[in-house]
């Protein structure tokens, strides 16, 4: 019971003998369970598919199309665990650098990013959707590493066969400064329990080189039935899938996040309507829907341009109501909070923050999609 | 004459004094010059944005912020090598996997790309606004990395004095394969002359496993004067920066390539119009225009659904015409190209590859953006 790691995996011929008697010549369950640290070995089955005759190719893990740079992950099997070639195609480091790692005990996974050239924005730093995007890819690469990973997106292996998925409800972000084109970012995430039925996952951003902390996030998320779209308990198999992970430590202390409720703007609450927003094909992901981090996108769309140029955005809080596809045109309506007024006293002659509630939501029906809530700070005020 | 590069880079005593006198306390200029291979020191100056005292810490480079991972590239100065400190919080697998890397004699830059979760469309594979804005990424790392950076994407220094920028005025490419969401890819790219006042910019993708090429792309620059609007003659002074980087390869062999003009579509000859396509404050980059790689999703807006849904594109040409700004609303024009009848002929049973030919312009005028030609493989054909 041995295997080999290599750019292309190759299971070697006592550990496929033993497993094509159960399983047949194309499909075999090994046991991978790494930690960074000491290495251990758990019960997590692993569902693999292999192809050719001897040494068999890896081709599949649990479902999921794979090279050498996932294999790492699988190169332990059965009770005995087989360190990977060295001569592979996939060196530690560029494993670790693209796909991230697990840090403290295995409770923190971090991940590090280059901020590209077409991830900034008018004002040359990263944009609100490009900091959403690497926070989804680190979350994702999070699950995959954990050898949870199940079909689809971020969804377990006990999940993907009771065909249930992960839905965010809720995602609030918080940003303290925003990247340039060129800054390395390094990006912590971990989950804990969110109340019975509900997971929260946190995020921080920290700036590689400095380490000081420039973003937090937290978001909190529930299980759908894929086909049904209902909601569902979380399932006890998933729950102790889950739980090892659970970290008890919060990214944004109670007392400075947006735990008020987003009011619903209505026609006559919004001050700005935006209409006919149409999702583009390119606007779809793997799932056929509209991405989450496109509808930010959409809101800033009724956000006056003076407030686009002027201000950064330091806060966001996004409340999910509703899938939204392709053929659905969108309405984004957008007005200032009340608090504006209030606030804006206290700052003397300095320009003051300014506070936005938004509604992106069905063209047709009115249905809202998301509500959000966003707060900006001057540009012009943090050079003084 | 010696420098240390670390995390914050540090600049030490005697060439700060030497250079200030010359220059004042927060500018210096070195020379920094490496071969990946054997370590050269030649004449290209390098301006430098320095703050605090002793020793000073490095702010810009050629006018763009910098961090250690920059400061690699520039840890020669004078005519003496300093190897960059081996504690520095930039280890070199880190720049390498990042930012990219020379090879073959400094002639190919060359960078490494894992396909990241929200680069993949519904067909969960990389979309081609996801292969041409990692060519694109590939490409100003390439001029960065060269030390002939400039102000502004791709300029290099000689440009930036004389307030030029490169424009593309076309491109073309060809995808054997798309990559799935955690394939690695390796993009090499290289620039030769264009006749006398042009620039060609090839890349070639591979599948980083398999070292199988899947995509290869070439494209056209000339020189434009940022104020005026107006096209401009190669400088001498910027021909000599290029030139010892020109290598006279072709990624895709004459016979091969899509040399044909693009017929202009009219309101008459196209048998597609999606009109109203606006673009979105999301879309504008640093320059405040609309991307390049932005254009495709407007394009393919004008593709029938069935197409985006069962054809992989195989081939793209684009001509760019004209900039777009956000204001401008704009209009997707398409029309199945007339050889379509004739190679379905030949094709029997199987379902034909299209051809389509493609035009994007304003709304108001109806003036040119950009001319298209795309061609489209079933899906199901493949998999026979």
């Amino acid at each position: 019971m041995a295997a080999t790691c290599n750019a292309i995996v190759h299971i070697q011929e006592p550990f496929c003998k033993a497993e094509k008697k159960d399983l047949g010549v194309t499909k075999a369950v090994f046991y991978p369970w790494r930690n960074t640290n000491s290495i251990k070995l758990k019960k997590r089955s692993f569902s693999v598919i292999a192809s050719g005759t001897s040494p068999l190719n890896i081709d599949t893990i649990n479902g999921r199309k794979v090279n050498g740079t996932y294999v790492r992950e699988a190169a332990i099997i059965g009770n005995k665990i087989s360190e990977p070639h060295k001569e592979s195609g996939v060196d530690t480091p560029l494993h670790a650098i693209l796909l991230g790692r697990f840090v403290e005990q295995r409770f923190v996974y971090r991940q590090t990013f280059i901020i590209r050239s077409y991830e900034i924005g008018p004002d040359k730093t990263a944009t609100m959707e490009t900091l959403m995007n690497l926070l989804q890819e680190t979350a994702l690469n999070h699950v995959t590493s954990s050898g949870l990973a199940g079909n689809g997106f971020g969804a377990t292996r006990e999940m993907s066969l009771r065909k249930l998925i992960w839905v965010v409800t809720r995602i609030h972000i918080q940003v303290q400064r925003y990247s340039s084109w060129g800054d390395v970012v390094e990006i912590d995430t971990w989950v804990d329990a969110a109340g019975k039925n509900g997971m929260r996952r946190d995020w921080i951003i920290r700036d590689y080189h400095t380490q000081e902390i420039i973003t937090r996030a937290s978001s909190t998320w529930v299980i759908m039935n894929q086909e049904t779209r209902r909601l569902s308990k979380i399932p006890e198999q998933v729950r102790e899938e889950v739980i090892p992970f659970y970290l008890n430590r919060l990214a944004i202390a109670p007392e400075k996040n947006d735990n008020e409720k987003i009011d619903k703007l209505t026609d006559k609450t919004a001050e700005r309507i935006r209409s006919g927003l149409a999702p583009r094909w390119s606007d779809m992901d793997a799932n056929q829907h509209v991405n989450n981090v496109k509808y930010i996108g959409w809101i800033l769309e009724s956000v006056p341009i003076n407030v686009l140029e002027n201000y950064d955005l330091t806060s966001m809080t996004l409340e999910y109501r509703r899938e939204c596809r392709q053929s659905n045109l969108l309405e984004s309506l957008t007005t200032s909070s009340e608090t504006l007024t209030e606030d804006s006293n206290s700052y003397n002659n300095r320009r003051p923050d300014l506070e936005f509630t938004h509604l992106l939501r069905m063209l047709a029906d009115k249905a809202e999609i998301v509500r959000a809530r966003t707060k900006w700070h001057s540009k012009q005020k943090q050079q003084e």
